[in-house]
């Protein structure tokens, strides 16, 4: 850490490796708001982070400064993004950490949101690799799968929740191949997903994201595996906009239909997905297109940047405690009452 | 006509308004490969014109040459685009225009391609103002409409399949609003549809193809209006690739979904969707966007241009003799045997 956070600028992938490294959580504000940082899990740890830099800054020397600052950079970085519950649970984690004993001490204050912040990170990298090995034994030798948007290590701290799944089947051995969603319109699929799939050396084929229905049509995939950046009480997954339409089609056929994320997306205090504020982005992102101008000057656009998928249409979802099923009300309550890493043990 | 064909470059739009002006069949099918000209109304009138062309060029001074080029055009037409029937349609009516009677001159066999290419062009406009008309009934005052590609003056010799009912309808006063789907890979709904329904003065809102599902989670549509490149004997529908989803979610949402049509695109030839052939497209058109790389260099994509709804989630096919319902096969069969004209005054 060292008073530094350093991420990958997600929006010049896959053209240039760009990494930013800043000392000023305005900058990580920016970078979430921006999608420089994206993914729901990297959100909650870039959030964790940013409040760390804060209440690091020069001038932190007593405790009304130290909760000033935390205060002022808690509220900055909750205003970023919406829907993406982690980022939440990682600011309420933060501030937890920060105490309320008058008796501490600004240093170690600042020790244990520091503690508080690898933990977050720490458990992230965990979560992710349960996520790949509770996920990985759901897929079949041989399957093609269809995932959209991007759900990889640029998404979390770790390997990725949906992409964890693919890449720990594929080192399995099971010859998986995956169709990718560009996932309009900021086509991180395009972007993101071929491009560390083909580092993976996993064989990836881009399709335009309504190009699914024709797949489906001709039985051509064995299973979706999305992510998720909200998990209702009732198992409703907020998700990059077009999983909906995915499930919905699933379902229509068949396939199973996987949801990959770590608890922390779930959100108990969110009963159904009709409670999930969804986030609405410039309408430039969908009148361009790569940076340029597609519709006609004038033409107004709408750009949600989630959909919610009911319960009734998700065969899964995978955690790290292990693999939800229906009722989702019920395995989803038993998921948070266990202590994660008693659960954690199951999996070695 | 006057020995030349003169089109608008649908590729170049909306940025910039190129007509086309040509006296050379292999123009046309170029055109038609590239999309420059492009919907399958407008592919067949452009077609029977190709041909006309071809037996007016310089040398065609005796009926044997004329044959000779005639079907050197024709296979050459014929081979540009395998999905829309209208191509074939035209292409078959031109053949049976031209006559076998050894003794016609080379300038009446001409006269008769010409009356023939010109009733194929006349008979296209006066069905989609049918279309029109019919469709407009459909559509309650006060609707929100959904449609995908583009279906208006560009793509037909008239007024449009889709579009002519929602702009019918627009122009009865019913105050209607459209979703655009945007209509990858090749923004046909963001760069047609939108200049066209601003140039009609309709409200429209430009989506993502994959947000229609919110859309229609939160009852934000009130039919879904598409057109067709083919209709098989059972109904079932070839459309631009997206079509099918759309008619999933429209069926999951209880929402109209309807099809918007000219007979000549029924191909009773092609028993079910499963016969009918789907073109396969540069993968180029999906690892690029409006020109611009987006996926990483080497990575392989997958571009089919249509995927075929099923006759059971279609609520209307609409023609220019009237508004066909399911049981799709009978309807479709009375449709075709009845005489269009006769059919035709019922509208007036």
């Amino acid at each position: 850490m060292e008073g530094r956070v350093r991420f990958i600028d997600q929006t010049r992938l896959p053209d240039a490796e760009v990494y930013e490294e800043t000392d000023d959580y305005r900058v990580v504000c920016e970078a979430i708001r921006r999608l420089q940082i994206r993914g729901a899990p990297a959100i909650g740890v870039a959030a964790a982070f940013g409040l760390l830099l804060a209440v690091s800054e020069q001038g932190v020397d007593d405790r009304a400064t130290l909760i000033r600052r935390f205060d002022t950079a808690f509220d900055a970085l909750s205003a970023t993004r919406p829907t993406a519950v982690n980022l939440f649970a990682a600011l309420a984690r933060m501030r937890q950490a920060m105490g309320i004993s008058d008796a501490l001490s600004v240093d170690a204050i600042r020790a244990q949101l520091t503690a508080e912040a690898l933990a977050i990170q720490q458990e992230d990298i965990e979560a992710c690799r349960l996520i790949g090995q509770y996920g990985g034994r759901l897929i079949p030798p041989g399957s093609t799968l269809l995932t959209h948007c991007n759900t990889g290590a640029l998404a979390t701290a770790g390997s990725g929740t949906a992409l964890s799944i693919i890449v720990t089947a594929a080192r399995q051995g099971k010859a998986i191949r995956v169709y990718v969603d560009e996932t309009r319109p900021l086509f991180q699929g395009a972007r993101l997903t071929s491009w560390e799939l083909k580092r993976e050396g996993i064989e990836a084929v881009l399709i335009t994201d309504s190009t699914a229905g024709l797949l489906m049509q001709r039985q051509h995939i064995h299973a979706v595996v999305v992510g998720a950046d909200r998990i209702a009480a009732n198992g409703d997954v907020a998700n990059k906009v077009g999983t909906y339409p995915l499930a919905v089609l699933a379902s229509r056929h068949g396939i199973p239909f996987y949801v990959a994320a770590p608890t922390s997306t779930i959100d108990l205090r969110t009963p159904t997905g009709l409670d999930i504020p969804i986030e609405e982005r410039d309408p430039a992102e969908v009148t361009h297109a790569a940076g340029v101008r597609v519709a006609p000057p004038g033409v107004s656009a709408f750009a949600p940047a989630f959909d919610i998928t009911p319960n009734d249409l998700i065969s899964a979802i995978v955690t790290e405690v292990g693999v939800l099923r229906a009722p989702f009300g019920n395995s989803i309550a038993e998921a948070r009452r266990q202590p994660a890493l008693a659960i954690r043990e199951n999996t070695q």
